[in-house]
């Protein structure tokens, strides 16, 4: 029996009240069956698994911190779902190459903790900050708070350890700036469907503590792009979020928060600058030249801390009042505006609440009740802009079906030869990305 | 016959004499005879090649400026050479999102003097910028001088349009910072052996003019690496160079320049630092601190471009004394004095001249004269103390064989596969990369 082959070379676990916190996501849309949830210690491990699974034909699903927003780290029906909590080892910092090695499992925070006791950070920030992990990160190409600074998770990979479908172990770990002997294996947003992360050699930036914080008020998208162009002269900016009245509303019922403002805007945009001297004379100069009816500077970390909640709390927010919809969707910058404007009459009668992060153009666009799913409309007209109808959380599961309305036919074909190539089997995450 | 129907779709160069140029590379070591040269005008041409190659079975080598080094863009005998030098245009540069299209054969000078027409710059610089192309740089990922701070060039590239061996055309060329629709093709550092680059978004920094430039005599590359931890905290620095007083004879007597400093010292370290406003009192503040025999600080311009001449002269410094074998390695940090101390004795009769990069202890080891071939034993020294067999020239044909010494076995098969999923006929670059 499977259980008792796994069992033998590593962590199993059976009971189904432990098993079903593996089973569901995040939003509660995603729910299935898993065969059984293993729990590896080590690559090694997951290489046993990897060829037990592959000889008795069983597909696994790897699951980092299941935050994932599209369904790519939940089982469907019966596989195997191997969680790559335990592997969270955590090597020493180089701080010469500002560099250090993960586990897979290792969570953003106890990184981030890790590092910035070395007086280094890693680039990547995001609200699941306590359960999202690197191998996660890395597998969905995790973009969130500071991309306009240090790029998506990919441009803070060095190298990484996986474990390939027949159980081969890869691994590039030396850290080495520059080694051009061959392409690198393409596991930054493969999601899963290409092997199994199982450790990382990240890149660790600078650890600034000197925060400048700011939400100004406007009047529209078009205000906000302006003064994101003047922003972005900053050289210390480091976060350009937006939410809008609707979400500010949920969140504060939600938070039981009082209003950031004196006045309600049309547009709320939330800017953070940080660096190793106080950004803050600089962040002023810049918002002086920017025509916000209304600003609020933080005045002090907790001050700080409440402005990013505004924005942070959406997503809790959001889930409190049902399971959304949920669309991430990314536009060319000048189309913002209209792409923004056009979302209530393609929503029908769901509610839309949209937030996200404005450098990118990336909308998160979240649908509550409706009686028709407008996701098809919604991400044609993405689509039509140019865009992208996955920014950031991957395609997973919930988007697969949608890829042709942004990858061409010969696009798509090569991903899956690929695919085909390094999981001829189609043993990991089948029903990933690809539709 | 082949020529005549790849005439009809694209300009095709039968005549030896111009065809000479094609068939060698810069080093002399590299030489082959081309069945022909093609030289199309758009994608659609080069599919159009592809196609008709694919269809007569005839393999193919990509070209740009062939300046590589490892004999990766010239034939051995009887391929088409697919020279991509005429699709050079340049789109506008788009200033707020800091990006531009190139075309895969514009050269690098040219991108450059565009970028900064609009106050941008590519984010990579290397000597031979007046020949070498965006497509030939993506496809061996080149490093260059700026590494320690805009990293290789796959880091500054946000997509590619390129032709597979099918002469299916994928594009990227869109631009959106963020999209996670499925994992990138990998084409850096491919050299061709995957598809054929057509052209490039790219992503544009800040063109910065100031500039501070120092040459330091030092006596030992562990002097040379204690500088380099204290210039690292400059926040502007953008290059550390290093040369040895072998290759620095060399160049002054191919160049006829007058020594550097006033005496002659074990290790030379150029650092540039690069702002927006002067740099200079940041680098001097940082040199006060470096513990250097002898500091020069360029003056003005043209002493600034004085001290690079010392650095850059060396690839041409060295040609002029016969083909040299070239090997470009890669060590830990703290391995770069072990090392470099290693090499004379493993030379054996060849007169070593080592120079590079000395952030990412990237050396490029030249062996003239000697009567046996001391790159194997030199190679696995690296591959003993961690390192790379090839840093930024990469694989081609010339290191194809040692690329076992790095690369475990796992490795290279999923490589294979790869490959062999996008060009199972083996059409492009046979016997790059791959032994
Ligand atoms: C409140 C909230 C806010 C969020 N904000 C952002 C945001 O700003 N930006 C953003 O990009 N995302 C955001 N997300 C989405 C999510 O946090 C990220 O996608 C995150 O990277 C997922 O990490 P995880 O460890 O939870 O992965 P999981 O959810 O466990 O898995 C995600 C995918 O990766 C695969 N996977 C996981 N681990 C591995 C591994 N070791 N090897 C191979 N494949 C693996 C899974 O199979 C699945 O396909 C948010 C999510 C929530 C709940
Ligand atoms: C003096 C000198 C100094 C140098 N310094 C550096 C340095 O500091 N850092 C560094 O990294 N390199 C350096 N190089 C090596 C070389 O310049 C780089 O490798 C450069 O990127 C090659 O570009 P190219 O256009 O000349 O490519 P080519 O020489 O024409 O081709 C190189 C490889 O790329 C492939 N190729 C070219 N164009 C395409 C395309 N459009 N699509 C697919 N494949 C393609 C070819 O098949 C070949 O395998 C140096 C070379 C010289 C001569």
């Amino acid at each position: 029996m499977l259980a008792d082959l796994l069992s033998k070379v590593t962590q199993v676990v059976v009971d189904p009240s432990v098993m079903a916190g593996y089973e569901t996501d995040f939003t509660g849309r995603w729910r299935g069956r898993a065969r059984l949830v293993v729990r590896p210690g080590s690559a090694a491990e997951v290489a046993e698994v990897l060829r037990i699974c592959a000889a008795e034909g069983v597909p696994v699903v790897p699951q980092g911190g299941n935050t994932g927003l599209v369904g790519g780290g939940v089982p469907m029906d019966g596989e195997v779902v191997v969680s790559l909590r335990r592997l969270s080892a955590l090597g020493p910092v180089d701080k010469a190459a500002r560099q250090v090695t993960a586990g897979a499992g290792t969570v953003l925070s106890d990184l981030q903790r890790h590092a910035r006791a070395a007086g280094l950070d890693f680039g990547v920030d995001l609200t699941p900050r306590d359960s999202a992990t690197i191998g996660g990160m890395i597998a969905t190409n995790a973009g969130g708070e500071r991309v306009l600074r240090h790029g998506t998770t990919k441009a803070n990979v060095v190298g990484v350890e996986a474990v390939l479908a027949d159980g081969s172990v890869i691994s590039r770990l030396d850290g080495l700036p520059k080694d051009n002997t061959g392409f690198d294996l393409p596991f930054a947003a493969s999601e899963g469907t290409l092997g199994i992360i199982t450790a990382a050699r990240l890149r660790l930036v600078p650890y600034l503590t000197r925060r400048a914080t700011a939400l100004l008020g406007l009047p529209s998208p078009e205000a906000a792009l302006a003064a994101l162009e003047r922003l972005r002269a900053v050289g210390s900016l480091e976060s350009a979020e937006f939410f809008l009245p609707e979400g500010l509303a949920l969140v504060r019922r939600h938070t039981g928060l009082p209003a950031p403002t004196r006045q309600e805007h049309a547009f709320y945009v939330l800017v953070e600058c940080a660096a190793a001297e106080d950004p803050s004379e600089e962040l002023h100069e810049a918002l002086a030249d920017v025509d916000a009816p209304e600003t609020v500077v933080a005045a002090d970390p907790s001050d700080r801390h409440r402005l990013w909640t505004y924005r942070e709390a959406h997503a809790e927010a959001i889930r409190a009042e049902g399971a959304a919809r949920k669309l991430d969707v990314g536009v060319p910058l000048p189309a913002l505006p209209a792409f923004l404007a056009d979302v209530p009459r393609l929503a029908g009668d769901a509610v839309p609440v949209l937030f996200g992060h404005l450098a990118e153009a990336n909308v998160h666009v979240n649908l509550l009740g409706g009686t028709t799913d407008p996701s098809t409309a919604i991400l044609a007209r993405v689509a039509g802009l140019g865009g992208t109808i996955s920014a950031e959380h991957g395609v997973g599961r919930a988007k697969a079906a949608y890829l042709t309305l942004t990858r061409s036919t010969a696009e798509i074909a090569a991903l899956r030869a690929v695919k085909a190539a390094l999981d001829p089997a189609g043993l990991l995450n089948p029903g990933v990305i690809f539709p």
